[in-house]
Formats: structure tokens, sequence, C-alpha cells
């Protein structure tokens, strides 16, 4: 089962709820435009590539549910879900690219029939896309790594965020399928824990060794010499910098001062090659992702909490960016990568 | 109420068991040597300078419950729960210190009532002397702060972490009894949370802003401008390092890297003068703090962790020590702070 897909058989999209996780697995479908938002929104599809694809599916996903009669409403139908779904996570570029791709494959329908079929095979392309451009990041991202290495990651650049194989993740895969012997150290990844709950489960799934750390604990296991590179996703990438989950920035500092690669693996739909940071809004989530465990309270009800979702890294901290087109080193002249896009 | 106490009533020890706050604020009594070691060890009690007052108090207590009926054999049984007090944390030194100061203040008992009296004695200026060297302590680290500041912290170096006032947080009500206003940032550290459940508590019971985040926004909140200095209690201060809870390293190179001043605040009974940072055992502790909040689970089962209590800020990172006797700057020359001890 991939991260996220259609379901042919009831025209709705299937996706493993990634809050469960380590919990419990279980594939969720979404029926409507709603539900689909609640799933982002609550992070039960997270990751950049993943919404790319759930952005794809959410608008064949609207052109199936639309009960419009003409050609025109049923497009103001699509075009007003479209907007919803871009608009419940404003950071991750994917999730726009998703949309806005799918958006236009239906430029050329000429009937209610053709925007859904048209929506519906886009959507599957970027889905298909996805899993075939992780492999070829993966092989292009391998090369950076030697056997016996150990690679510390942040939050869930895995398969997950992914349809499928992973970003970051992805690369250590690609190393280990080359025979490479690959360790990896986890960092939990406040808040929202996806380095504890869903990066550890992805590779004890995969029988790939990890290691779980406190994200406070970067420096301490760096400066022991256990850590031979830092690989995380990315969820925009504009010219100046990688936006990211919050604590990137952090590693990257902490790397860049014990002389540790740090690696950005992402798949080119994850650069904003127009924008630069200060046009980016960064997502605030709530304050109860501090304050609570699940029902476990960890903090005074009435504390002020600052709840930034990502964070900004500029791009001196970066060694490289692993892409599908290949790895980009400084200066990262982004029309490099759009060549090839 | 004091962090840590004797009950004259009853010849125990009265802590506030901080395992329990935010949610509960309930004090409990420790009337065995095997109440306090488990007190200390599941951190009931814990800070460097309330685990000295604990040391002092453990001490007092195995004289008043050991049913040795000669000298010797009482100070045997005293010797003993010494040393199993001093086991139950091999980091923090403030605990041996207590422990053994106390220990010192016994030597010259002629009988059984003159063991009990001389160690509670000590004990209880250990106890009064801590608050009184905090305010001491708070006042020379308060010069170092201006009107307007926010102050970055980790863990719980407050009043909960001392006796009363704190190291740390002391600094911080030193300078607001100045008339300075100091906002504080509160990072959560993890795994277990001593900032968000003791720190933004402490702060809030004496109307001082605080606002929580995870430790790993410590790098976006500096680079954004939002921190003036950082300053952090200590466990152990070596010739070449300060130990202190996990993740303060990581926060002294983000300092560093913007220019951020980096304060240590420490009593001098923390300073260990005599080794160095590999003389020093860092404690390993349980991996069930990073796969569950209270009952939550957040990590496979059977995933490995790696979960060190402390880690070790080299000299180069630090601006300056706050001690009782006064700030001292780089290089810090540790026979100059010992001078007043």
């Amino acid at each position: 089962m991939r991260t996220i897909d259609w379901n042919d058989s009831k025209n709705n999209i299937l996706m493993i709820d990634q809050t469960l996780l380590p919990g419990e697995y279980k594939v969720i479908e979404c029926n409507t435009i709603d539900a689909l938002c609640e799933a982002i929104k609550t992070l039960r599809v997270r990751g950049a590539p993943a919404l790319g694809a759930a952005g794809g599916f959410g608008v064949a996903l609207s052109a199936f549910r639309s009960n419009a009669s003409t050609l025109d409403s049923l497009l103001r139908d699509v075009k007003s879900a479209s907007n919803t779904i871009i608009s419940t996570r404003p950071t991750a570029i994917n999730l726009s690219w998703g949309v806005k791709r799918t958006l236009k494959a239906i430029d050329d329908a000429n009937n209610i029939k053709e925007v859904r079929s048209f929506a519906l095979d886009e959507a599957k392309t970027i889905a298909d896309e996805d899993v075939k451009k992780n492999m070829q990041l993966g092989e292009h991202g391998a090369a950076l790594l030697e056997d016996g290495d150990t690679v510390m990651t942040h939050c869930n650049a895995g398969r997950l965020a992914c349809v499928d194989w992973g970003t970051a993740l992805g690369v250590i895969r690609s190393a280990r399928a080359q025979g490479k012997d690959i360790k990896v150290i986890s960092c939990e990844t406040r808040p929202l824990n996806q380095g504890s709950r869903l990066t550890t489960w992805e590779l004890m799934e995969d029988k790939i060794p990890v290691t779980l750390i406190t994200d406070s604990m970067s420096g301490h296991v760096m400066r022991k010499g256990m850590v031979d590179s830092v690989i995380v996703g990315a969820d925009r990438i504009t010219q100046d910098v990688v936006f990211n989950k919050i604590g990137t920035y952090t590693h990257s500092i902490i790397a860049k001062e014990h002389d540790v690669p740090f690696y950005v693996a992402a798949p080119v739909s994850t650069f904003d090659f127009e924008r630069f940071e200060d046009e980016i809004e960064i997502e605030l989530r709530k304050p109860d992702e501090l304050k609570y465990f699940g029902k476990h309270q960890i903090a005074p009800s009435g504390v002020n909490v600052y709840n930034p979702a990502f964070d900004a890294t500029p791009m001196e901290y970066v060694t490289a960016i692993i892409t599908e087109n290949g790895v980009f080193n400084p200066p990262f002249l982004l029309d490099e990568v759009k060549i090839k896009r």
C-alpha cells in the first residue's frame, strides 16, 4: 500500500492514517474535500511529496463529487475546491504544485466526463512520477554515502512523506540497496514526533538499523563523532533558503560546527524558483501541540506558546541538494536545477 | 514551602513532588533512605543545588532512621546510606558535595545524639546557604541583563531546582526585582519536559512573562532576533566543560552562531576543580523516556534509544559563568572562582 492512492472501485482517496502510527496501521478513505482537508490539516497525510499527490487526487475528487450538470459549473466547483485544498497548509509548495498541475491538465476538457478522467489521469501520473523521481533521487544521493556511515535525519522524509520510497530515507534505502551498511539516527522531531512515530517505524519495517534521540541531542552526538552526515527533506526551496520542519535550521548549524555534511533531499517540484524567504508564510500551529501528548498534559493550560511548523535554513549551511536531476553543490544556481525540470 | 526541607515534627524530609507538576502541586514526605533515593532517581526532586540539600538532609535522615546502639555502628550505617545516595545520580556534583559536607560535620560527634544534631544542623545550613547564595548569584547576574531583554533558558534552573530563588531563573528574578522588564523563552527540554512542566509553571506563579518553545526552535528564534541572551544552570563544571541537561551544548553553539551571550549560572558548589570532562560519567537514562508520555506511546516498542541525561559544553562556547562570588569571564581560571569558596 502506497502512502496515498486512488481507490478505483469507489472513486475516493485512500491513505495511511499517520496520526495513528506507530500504535496502529490503518488505511482510511477520504470521500469528500472536507475529509481530505481535515486529513491534511491534522497530518493524517503529510510530507511535501505526498502532499503533491494529495493535491492532484484532491482536484480529481472534487470533479467526481461535484453535482454540477454543466461544464462551467463543474469547473467552478473544482476551482473552489482547489483553493480550499491549497489553503490548508501554506508553507509546503508541493500541495499547490500538485493542485495546479492537475488543474492545468483539465484545461482542454470538453465535457464533465473528460474533466474527471483528465484530472484523475494527471493525479495518478503525479503519484507514479513521485515514486520514480524518488528512486532516481535516491540513486544520486547514495553516491554521497560510504559503507558504514551513520546518517542523522529529522522529521520524516521517508516513504510516508512521499507516495513511496522517500527522499532523505530514499537515499538511505538506495545506498543500502547498493550493499552499503548505513545506520540511521532519527531525531524525534517535536512537537508532533514524526521522527519517533514515523521514521523509526518505517525504518524498522525495512529492518534498517535506527536509533532514536531527542532533537536537542544533535550537538552531543555530533561532538561524539557518531554522525557522518545529515540528510533532511524540504517543504519549499526558495532562491535563498530551505524551508523544512522546525528544527532543521538548528541541526544545520550544529552540522557546520562539526564539519558534518548537511544534505537536503527533495524533488524538483519542491523548488520555488520565483520567490525568496520573506515572501513565504511560515505556518503557526496550535499551542496544544506543546501542551498535551494525547490526553497527557505537559505544560500549564494558560502558558503562552510559540509553535511555527517550519524554519528556514540559509543556503550557506547546505552542503548539497539532492534531486532526481542530480546532486547540486553551492553556489546553488537554481536555474541549473530548473533546466531539467 | 521550599523545594526541599526538613520536617522537624517527624524528622523526615519534605519535598514538592516535581513529577506531578504542572497538573498537581503536592508535598511528599521521605521517611527512609529508600524513599529518598527513589525520589532522586525519578526526579521528584532534581536540580543540582536542590540535590545538594537532598544529600545533606539524606545524611541526617540516615542518622535518625538507624537503629544502631553504638556510635561506630551508627557511623557505618550513615556511611553506607551516604554511598547509596551518591550513586543515585552520578553526574550532578552537588549531590555528593552535600553528602560529603554533612559527613564531615559529624566527624567530631562523640555520641549518637551529636551525630544526629550535627548532621541536621549542617544540612539545614546547606539549605539556608543555598537560598542566600542564589540571591547573591542573582544580583551579580542581573547586571548582565538590560531592561526589555528576553532570556532563553533550558531545563529548569529555577527555585524548583534549588532550595529557593533559583540560579538561571534567580538571575531573572533579581533583574525583575531591580525593575527591569525581563521576558523568558523556555525550551521544553526533552525528554522529561522540565522546561514545559516546571520552568513555565514557576514563572507563571511569579507572573513573569514566559513563552514555551520546543528545544529545536532555538535556532529559529535566535535567527529572528527574539533572544537577547541565554542563561542555563549547570550540574557540574570541570576545568574544561560545563555539564548540564542534554541540549545545553546544542543551544550554546546556536547562541555563538548568532552572537547571543551564553551564560551559565551556578553556585561554587557546582565546580569540580580537580577533574576534566573525560573523568566524568554521563548518566544514561531509560529508553522509555523517549517512548512514552505518561501512558501515551510515541515510538515503536522495540526501537533502539540513546538517552544521555547530560551533555558537555566546552568553555569556548560560554560567555560568562555567574556565581555567588561574582561573574567570571574567559579564560575561566577556576582557581579564581575557588579563592572565595
